[in-house]
């Protein structure tokens, strides 16, 4: 009920949906460009932008180059707006890039694969995963400098192309494969996905590969916000079932925690926002309590919760990137085995602190990336369970616009009125250079 | 060899040994005193002491009350002092009351019991133990308000009595045992334990008993350093076979973290302590490397060591205290899964902090109070595997005193020139009152 309820309320801004439909079932003939430089629309951050909100990316054509070893080129159905887009844009984020192709959250179709790519090949749906996955773990390689040895299983976070990522270039040759058509200027690639454009470059390792029959217009959300949202409860807190979790923020991550902490069987989920709007909301998802902050003049949210809960809770999750909402989380947990996950990015130079009593006293201060899902081999298995409707991801996806309507998510975003914002690409419009 | 050589270096400072051994054959006729108040001596704190390690203490007479209701009066054969103990007397922990009788680390036989106590009787051996543990959680009563329900064995951190113990005083009417015998002022306890007078009251949820043949002048350890840095490693960090680990202090806790981290199988073991001297010792007891972060100029003692291992440790573990050593030691661990725990206790109002960006990227800060043993039904096995030689407590004690010099204890300490002093408690020279 809750999926057809919310479906009824997305709100198309725009949107011109005929474009789109026909581009899926004409993937393979893409192929026809391979080996060339396209020529396509892209969204551009020419540079930070205090004010995110406010005209944020300029729509221009782009040239993306063919994939070089070790390299796919993938034309990008769909891509929503993370909050951790608008973080690099507005210039709070260390490594952020300027100009750059940002969009981190997306589906697609190869287009084309350069050479030596085995795992996917054109017409292949796939989910780029800015957090990447090499599947050289089982053969105890030196290749990859995190998954080797007795370390293999411990983390998700390959470190294979990650220097190159974080750098915002492909690893074959350290250049990006993007150019601005006008000026001829290198852009920037942005955490090895790139998803506002019609077309990008990514690397094999990015790659999930996911079914034929999955609907790209809602599975691009596995790309980032969900996927983190629910492994933040299972594979990071390890929720169990009779458990008291509070989770600070109510935007998709924390409605996707909020979810899955529903699921894990937690009898008191406690939301937390300073926008009561968002009240009934994360009733629909699974909330038992809604806590506004600003209702209890100074005293802090942590006392208010560890008096509500007799002691603090089991598990808190930070979903809104402030360091002094972080403290909170981790001192409104239980005395002797609370654990806190800080799944939020802070802006650049900012410090979480605590009193070490804190933790002396048993609780657990931890924190996820990309929900500790290895994405290409589990992302998609989330496909599946999304598609057997175990996961639900149309509630989470308010509004659909077209890649040219691209800065009225940004300004949804910023005035709380969206969760997800789906930004159809508009592919068809598509020319190959 | 280890404990045969060490015991060679032990200086028993003016020690007269004669007092004690009799005085262990002969407990059980201590219960003639049952029911009546004890006079005997104790070492006093008075009042807060910024230089701890001059004249910390006074010898003088108190009168120690027969244990209330659920209580039990235990005869302190032998203290150890740990830095606890000058943490608190330095003024520097925000729980600290005075005047009061400090101590926690010890053993003793009981002398009476009181009205309801089941578990000891007069004549057996005990570890008072300064985490204690109700034995309610089985029963899920609704007792202890840590052990119940679902929440049974997430913690060791019973809460059953820490309301007065944190207090200074005992739970059946709120007030302590001590007085002074030359004002009749009361004194608080401390640490539930008070083991620096020649007899305490106890709760009898402290108590944890042990076996007949447990040799108390080394058994008393175990009510804390080496509980604590054993278990950190096994039952905190639980660490693993091949695993880097980097320990942060090397007195009694930082050495016993790193004898537990060679049992564990560790493959690199690094040491990392200000004062060079700690460098042969650290050796014996297991470390590969040892580092001294005051030979790299600015440099960050974290970076050294990431650079060191390939890209940071698997555990870390404070034993220092001091709150930047914290940060270095979670900010020394991997990417992805490095665990650091906090043993060490800062002083009043400081601080940890980092980059919440350390956490989102997989590291995890944890704590351990007492290494996360359950104190009555744990201590009492860690004497049996003593016993059968298979962990070691000789190596730990440096110096011997009697209860008359226990000030020397805290100046050697002070010094570095100790690890544990065991302090002879010299209760021959006991007058019951
Ligand atoms: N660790 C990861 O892998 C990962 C992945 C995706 C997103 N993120 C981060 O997670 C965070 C949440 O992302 P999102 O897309 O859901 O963001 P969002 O902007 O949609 O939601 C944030 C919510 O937090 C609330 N909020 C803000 N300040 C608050 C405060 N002081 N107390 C309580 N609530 C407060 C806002 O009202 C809003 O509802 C962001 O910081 C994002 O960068 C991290
Ligand atoms: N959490 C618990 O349950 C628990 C139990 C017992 C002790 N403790 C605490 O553990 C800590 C260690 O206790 P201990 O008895 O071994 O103390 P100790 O004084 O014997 O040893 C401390 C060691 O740390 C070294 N050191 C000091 N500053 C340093 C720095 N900046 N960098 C590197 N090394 C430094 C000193 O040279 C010394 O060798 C204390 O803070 C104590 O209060 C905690
Ligand atoms: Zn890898
Ligand atoms: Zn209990």
């Amino acid at each position: 009920m809750l999926a057809v309820q919310r479906a009824a309320r997305v709100a198309t801004l725009g949107l011109r949906r005929a474009n789109v439909a026909p581009a899926l079932g004409r993937a393979l003939s893409q192929s026809a460009t391979a080996g060339k430089p396209i020529e396509c629309d892209a969204a551009i951050a020419w540079e930070p932008k205090k004010e995110y909100w406010k005209d944020a990316l300029t729509i221009e054509k782009v040239i993306v180059d063919p994939p070089g070893p070790g390299e796919v080129r993938v034309k990008i159905t769909h891509a929503a707006l993370c909050h951790t887009d608008a973080f690099t844009l507005e210039g709070s984020d260390p490594e952020g890039l300027f100009p750059a192709v940002l969009g981190h959250e997306a589906a697609g179709i190869v287009e084309s694969v350069g050479e030596g790519v085995t795992t996917v090949k054109p017409g292949d749906k796939v989910i780029p995963c800015y957090q990447a996955e090499c599947f050289e773990h089982d053969q105890h390689s030196d290749h990859c400098p995190r998954c080797r040895g007795y370390r293999v299983g411990k983390t998700n976070l390959c470190g294979k192309i990650r220097p190159y990522t974080g750098a915002g270039v492909m690893k074959s040759d350290g250049k990006p494969r993007f150019r601005s058509a006008r000026t001829g200027e290198a852009l920037y690639h942005y955490m090895g996905v790139s998803a506002f454009s019609q077309y990008t470059v990514l690397h094999e390792e990015s790659c999930a590969k996911i079914r034929d029959d999955a609907p790209l217009e809602t599975m691009n959300l596995l790309g980032c916000g969900l996927a983190t949202g629910w492994g933040a409860v299972q594979n990071t807190a390890k929720v169990e079932p009779e458990s008291i979790c509070a989770i600070f923020g109510m935007g998709t991550v924390g409605l996707a925690v909020i979810e899955a902490c529903k699921r894990a069987g937690a009898k008191q989920i406690i939301g937390v926002d300073l926008d009561d709007n968002k009240k009934s909301l994360a009733e629909e998802f699974g909330v038992t309590d809604f806590v506004n902050p600003t209702k209890f003049g100074d005293r802090p949210i942590q006392e208010v919760l560890v008096e509500m809960t007799g002691g603090g809770v089991d598990y808190s999750f930070d979903c809104t990137g402030n360091v002094k909402v972080m403290r909170s989380a981790l001192e409104a947990c239980h005395i002797g085995w609370g654990k806190s996950v800080v799944i939020g990015v802070a802006g650049a130079g900012q410090e979480i602190s605590t009193r070490p009593f804190q933790l002396v006293t048993g609780r657990v201060w931890m924190g996820t990336a990309f929900g500790g899902f290895k994405s290409r081999s589990e992302v998609p298995k989330l496909v599946d369970q999304c598609m057997a409707g175990e996961l639900k991801v149309d509630p989470y996806i308010t509004h659909q616009v077209n890649l040219s309507n691209i800065n009225r998510a940004f300004e949804l975003m910023h005035n709380g009125e969206s969760l997800r914002t789906v930004i159809y690409m508009d592919n068809d419009a598509t020319n190959s250079a």
